[in-house]
């Protein structure tokens, strides 16, 4: 297990440390990346070199943050990894280092450990929120494209201040930075307020597709590859689309159909506090969180959809 | 025109009066409903008889803010109007009291001065965030009711933070709000992730009758009485659905115009920053908001959608 340190600690071995490799997770959110990159921007402050490193591509909507993406060249003397709970969410490229990582910066309370020190703040709402600690603790200034990195991941692991992780002192450093620069109406526009004309034609199938089952308790959705392909939505126009039929007033559970190649169903289950998603994937194979969860089933239609309400009616 | 008072003024004049009509505007949305319902427990308080007057019905999503609604028995000796830009906001049931405001309490910068005295701060994202301030000049308890009654004007006229008339003081405000008492997972629920079928039907046909102008740079929506009363959709299913068009990628004017029963369009519109929505509403007897206003045009579909386009059209 690793030894847990607190801000101060961990600030002192960020600022005595050289060559620094900045680990995000992979299928990289706006916390993993704004919370990497202000770490490096701070670095840089100290003149330290560092290099982030990700398994998966990081999206174009995350280019202003200006990333210095790790490279062969780059020889890692201390390796951190920020808004890991595990080491498996290192993912291919980046798994070679899961048993050297120096310092680990989190905030989820399922944090297994693995780093061998542990900066965790489990009431944080985003990982980004003790990272403003952090920087402030290694007497960084907040620049403007620090203060966007944060706000980014403040904004985006709460579906901007939605979320019931959001606490006051969200709300406070969101303030303090928006103060020191933070472009929220941008960085807003792009995460929650921009929808791809492709995503919108998703959903218009989507709803196209809408059904109601055991006294409207549970709503449905299905895309096929076909309607998938007719809309060219690319993998972050997906982003939410789950999240439609439970939204749906009286629904308690909320499951999503994505056909996939080779004639699987990719299913996502939602659920209201009191009604447990993870049984139902379970049921099927699949895991996930109580609220949100997900299973695959081969097979037809029809059968994939008898099989998942089968679940869902056990536990309505 | 009004005479203008600051925070204190407007304070000592409600801690005076007696008897005192809260209006709300037509159409109420959170935040007039918010700002009255919490004026009116800081009343009480103060133990002060008051009621609130709305044109249109209050929904039920509203219940737990316990506004006491104005019935015939009430006498009012002191009118206050709240969240009202203009005494036309009024409606039918309130037009009586046009000429009779004493205090008008609001944030839009389009104010029309119809009130003998006004408190207007333009810079508060909702009047809830002007309301806070004000009640605590009248040095009323912030209850965890009224914590509420705030919380949701903030949070319903930012869409939860996420437009641009959110600023640190509004994100402080909420912090407070939230220590205070406000029960922000479930107003968040309520608002922000609960659709009614309506809606989703609501949704849907808009969605169908989209169309672009201006090398997609205006997007624009429409929704007739017939469509409105196929979905059975009430007033407060139409919260949001005027974001849609603009929340388009590259789209800068997003357009919705609702037919109204005699001939009559509302139109909706919405512009990214750089783009003046006032201006273009102006242009049609409308106002508003920089980044959000409305406007009225009598007249068929195509003729009512060639003026809003027209005047879009000088602002591109």
């Amino acid at each position: 297990m690793s030894e847990r340190i607190d801000i101060r600690t961990a600030a002192q071995q960020l600022l005595a440390a050289e060559d620094i490799l900045l680990i995000c997770h992979k299928s990289p959110d706006g916390d993993t990346i704004g919370s990497a990159c202000a770490i490096q921007h701070a670095l840089a402050q100290k003149g330290k070199r560092s290099a982030i490193l990700c398994s998966d591509e990081i999206d174009a909507r995350y280019d202003s943050l200006k990333p210095a993406i790790f490279a062969e060249d780059f020889a890692p003397a201390y390796v951190v990894s920020v808004d890991l709970a595990g080491a498996q969410l290192m993912g291919e490229r980046a798994a070679v280092y899961a048993e050297k990582c120096n310092l680990c910066i989190d905030h989820h309370p399922s944090n297994t450990g693995y780093a061998a020190q542990l900066l965790l703040q489990e009431d944080a709402a985003a990982c980004a929120e003790l990272v403003f600690e952090l920087l402030r603790e290694m007497d960084a200034e907040i620049t403007p494209i620090i203060a966007d990195c944060l706000y980014t991941g403040l904004a985006t692991d709460t579906a901007c201040f939605r979320f019931s992780n959001t606490t006051p002192n969200t709300h406070r450093v969101a303030a303090e930075l928006m103060e020191l620069g933070a472009d929220h109406i941008t960085i807003n526009k792009i995460h929650f307020e921009t929808k791809s004309r492709q995503r919108l034609e998703l959903e218009k199938l989507a709803l196209s597709t809408l059904e109601f089952h055991f006294e409207d308790r549970c709503a449905l959705i299905y895309l096929t590859t076909e309607m998938l392909q007719a809309t060219g939505a690319k993998q972050h126009d997906f982003d939410g689309v789950s999240a439609i039929p439970r939204s749906i007033e009286g629904v308690d559970v909320g499951i999503t159909m994505r056909q996939k190649s080779g004639g699987t169903w990719k299913v996502s289950v939602r659920t209201t506090q009191g009604y447990s998603a993870t049984k139902i994937a379970a049921g099927l194979g699949g895991g996930g969180h109580e609220q949100a969860a997900g299973c695959e089933i081969i097979g037809e239609r029809a059968r994939a959809k008898a099989a998942i309400l089968a679940e869902v009616e056990k536990q309505l």
